[in-house]
């Protein structure tokens, strides 16, 4: 693959000039938002999504200039090949086709002459097989109880959005399963989890891809010990989720069920397949996980379709670029009003920051720009009670505020200074994105504030599986989108590799010390040795 | 007050110059801490607190120009002001006197002639004498059944230190009463809580230093709107915790028990007073939350007593200064390896965003230099499968470690790969620093790492009550003498209050409608109206 460097596109040096024009006064975000018809004309709805960027740092000349720079990259192209199944993550010889576990379209997906739809299908028909009888209880554990919990052993994205959706779905639908999450080598989080559950009752679903993870072969041994100890059976209480022909897909392995997912799914784009599949049908049933599925699939479509200046992910992407490489923002804030995806910032925090912080162009240059930000968040209003002084009056960052029209509360409702809490929550998160637009001027410094400070609302309508379902795929399509005009690859991790390497040489030094108590750590760097002789001790 | 502008100090100068040398390649820190006894030269220990800074980007003649700044700006003398209660907080007038709320000395402390210890001590000697008798089944519900729950009705600095600590704890302490958390005014946030509680069994916290928060009143509304729907008396679920005065503060009002908090200590600073003293003495009894006060104390007087160059909050404060104003960084993450402090970097956040994150000076200048960066961080290793890729090969931040020595867990241990599960996480935490700081090269441009990436460690040997309450006032007074270098106010947060005046706008428009339903808002904003309209129309 072959394309230029970002800052040698045409419309990128256009950009740079336009960005130079955003320190007068005319450009202040407080008179930019007074333009008629502002709302209309930096905004994109579809259905039941709704974005609104009229507050970002922009206006026409620069939004068109921004879709020229998509329409250079060809950008959509590069969407349209990664759906088809093209050799897009170049570095790891690979297609990225998580968009292809929810296609509901007849069209199949050739890869090496196979229509993969069909893998896809069967092993969604296996989840839907095995979480229906699990709730019918055809299924039952070692002593013939049912299965009322379920731990999920896995880590990053084996983990995260399944976490996410399973949080944002739980006050709408009681779980007919309740979910824990054992992601940490940590053994306190493992022994915070055996608190949680009975033994019995308990399945432990095991999810990677490789199955080499050390985190998740370390926890499952943990879990092994653990079912022993209770004189249960592994092959009654353990499910896997992994690739075919990896280690955990071996068919002695003693398990009750075992689904596969595909080397054409990176883990943090993996939640619309068995690795989310398996634990949320189990959870809510297949048929909420469909749904979720489906409304992954309407914002796919809608990433795929429509025009660069009407496409919400796409937009979204280059305003994020806009944001980091022309204005300088550093860090993106996600906060959602809305105690329901208070795990969205973390979930979007690794798709977006594992797959657009790179430091080597798609072509192995080192890029000279910046690529993505930190993203962090909490949800309103309790962000507001937190670091929104910092967000009014210390270093500016673009914030996400995203708002649920309707809650899912259906109880009486009390009200304080004349509203409800839901519309109290409203009136704050409106409020929100106009002190941090407008500012306000005093005389008293203290007082004083910049305004100026941009921010984009998305809205959806309910909280369903299926708006939950557009709104991770919104992130998906935006965190790809992103990629492809910055000209990194969004879907290798080649920086948690040298981590890996390191952690294994001490852990070569640790495993000596395990066999040989004389074996001392003499050799190694000073503080190395440091932290290891205080380990082995139990004390500083 | 009168102090000069940090930018004037001879040393921020020196500063200054000093940093141009470090893009130097022999100040590449994979070169720096090859120095013989960097780790010595570069780390504080204290009894139970360990903290290593040797991976900084710094050497001799920069640490020896930032303690210089600290004495120049007299920030020790200021913090002695502060615990010895003088008005430090200017703008709102005002003592900064948490650290009295753990003083266990017999000095007095006066203000305004009175020595407030006793004030305090009578306030612990109350909470003592309520959690013990709630312990003791003495105190009942209206229905006559004993308490197994609260639900902590607060915001902001009403909640999240007391929630960082619960959640420290919870592991090692079975908790004798279940906290709960219901800061949001999302009516979902108090919709989730009720479907975890038993009405009958559940005390209900109001925490408010005013008693005017909004979000709190909100709740409280509802709160009491959910007693009298399942006819239980407020006078025998309610608790409030407010100032002298307040309106929570009347004699009138239905409650169980009423504590008093001072006007003279913060809200973000105030998980040792009453806020954090009556919910934490209800989960885990009196005696361990004392444990904790005696730790935040042991850390007061480190930080009051020790040499500039010894002081860990005090060094740690100037290094966070360097690294932000001196080296650019924008943020910095907190990775403990330690699930249990997963709710640590939320605080912290809060605490340090809050404090620092100002655009003007204590003398009412604006401010032409960095004040404070984003906190963000969720617990390694999870982190190491989220954002670290971004952390390794996207734009730098600084990362602050922290290890507990031992585990909480003490049953069984499965080994895999020859190692414990917490070697393997103490493993990681050793090889992410070093990975950051000494990078690798790779002809592979993909697989290379520029290394030169800062980080500190922090260690402590257990997740005792007592070394939680170290690492609290750590991060507390390395906050305040990150403020009083930075020559801001840590303890006001006039940030907040446009946010606050626009939602009140938005809401008075609310209740307009709510009372009169022909009621519109064509006179709004086009944005407010745009959201308005499709808040009361329940659709997009």
């Amino acid at each position: 693959m072959s394309r230029l460097k970002l800052t040698n596109y045409h419309s990128y040096k256009e950009l740079l000039e336009l960005s130079k024009k955003m320190v007068k006064k005319n450009y202040h975000l407080k008179n930019l938002i007074r333009r008629p018809d502002r709302l209309n004309q930096f905004s994109i709805r579809i259905d039941n999504f709704f974005y609104d960027f009229s507050k970002q740092r922009i206006e026409e000349t620069i939004l068109k200039e921004l879709v020229q720079l998509a329409r250079e990259v060809k950008a959509k192209d590069e969407f349209l090949k990664m759906i088809s199944g093209e050799i897009i993550n170049v570095t790891e010889n690979r297609a990225a086709l998580h968009t292809a576990t929810r296609d509901f379209t007849k069209i199949p997906i050739f890869l090496n002459g196979a229509d993969i739809k069909l893998e896809i299908n069967r092993v969604n028909e296996q989840i839907k097989m095995f979480s229906s009888k699990t709730h019918q209880k055809m299924i039952k554990g070692s002593t013939g109880k049912d299965f009322t919990d379920a731990v999920i052993i896995g880590i990053g994205g084996s983990y995260l959005g399944c976490e996410f959706v399973f949080n944002a779905l739980k006050h709408s639908i009681k779980p007919k399963i309740d979910l824990h999450f054992l992601p940490n080598v940590d053994i306190d989080n493992f022994g915070q989890i055996i608190k949680e559950i009975d033994p019995e009752t308990c399945l432990w679903i095991v999810i990677s891809k490789t199955y080499t993870t050390t985190e998740t072969l370390a926890n499952l041994e943990q879990a092994l010990l653990f079912l022993k100890e209770h004189h249960l059976d592994p092959a009654k209480h353990l499910v896997t989720v992994t690739s075919k022909g990896s280690p955990g897909d071996n068919p002695s392995n003693p398990v009750l069920a075992s689904f596969h997912m595909f080397d054409f799914i990176g883990g943090r784009y993996s939640v619309s397949s068995a690795v989310g599949g398996v634990p949320l049908s189990l959870a809510f049933g297949h048929d909420v996980f469909i749904r979720f599925l489906k409304g992954c699939h309407e914002m796919d479509v809608h990433a795929s379709n429509a025009s660069e200046e009407k496409n919400i992910p796409l937009v979204s992407a280059l305003i994020s670029i806009w944001n980091s490489n022309f204005l300088g923002y550093a860090a993106q804030a996600i906060i959602p009003y809305c105690s329901a995806l208070s795990r969205l910032a973390p979930h979007i925090q690794q798709l977006y920051m594992e797959s657009i912080g790179k430091g080597t162009t798609i072509n192995g240059e080192p890029t000279d720009y910046k690529t993505g930000a930190i993203i962090f968040g909490e949800p309103g209003t309790n962000a507001q009670h937190s670091f929104f002084q910092f967000a009014h009056q210390g270093s500016p960052f673009p914030v996400e505020f995203i708002g649920v029209v309707n809650p899912i509360y259906t109880k009486n409702q009390a009200i304080s200074k004349g509203v409800y809490n839901h519309q109290e929550l409203w009136a704050n998160m409106i409020a929100q994105a106009q002190a941090l637009a407008v500012g306000k001027d005093d005389e008293d410094k203290a007082k004083y504030f910049t305004g100026n400070r941009p921010s984009s609302t998305i809205i959806v309508n309910d909280l369903t599986p299926e708006s939950i379902g557009m709104l991770l795929s919104f992130y998906e399509a935006r965190t790809v989108y992103e990629g492809f005009i910055l000209g990194v690859n969004p879907f290798d991790q080649f920086g948690v590799e040298l981590g890996k390497i390191l952690a294994s040489d001490i852990r070569n030094q640790i495993r000596m010390k395990n066999t040989n108590a004389a074996y001392d750590f003499d050799s190694l760097d000073p503080a190395v040795k440091f932290y290891l002789d205080t380990l082995f001790k139990g004390s500083l």
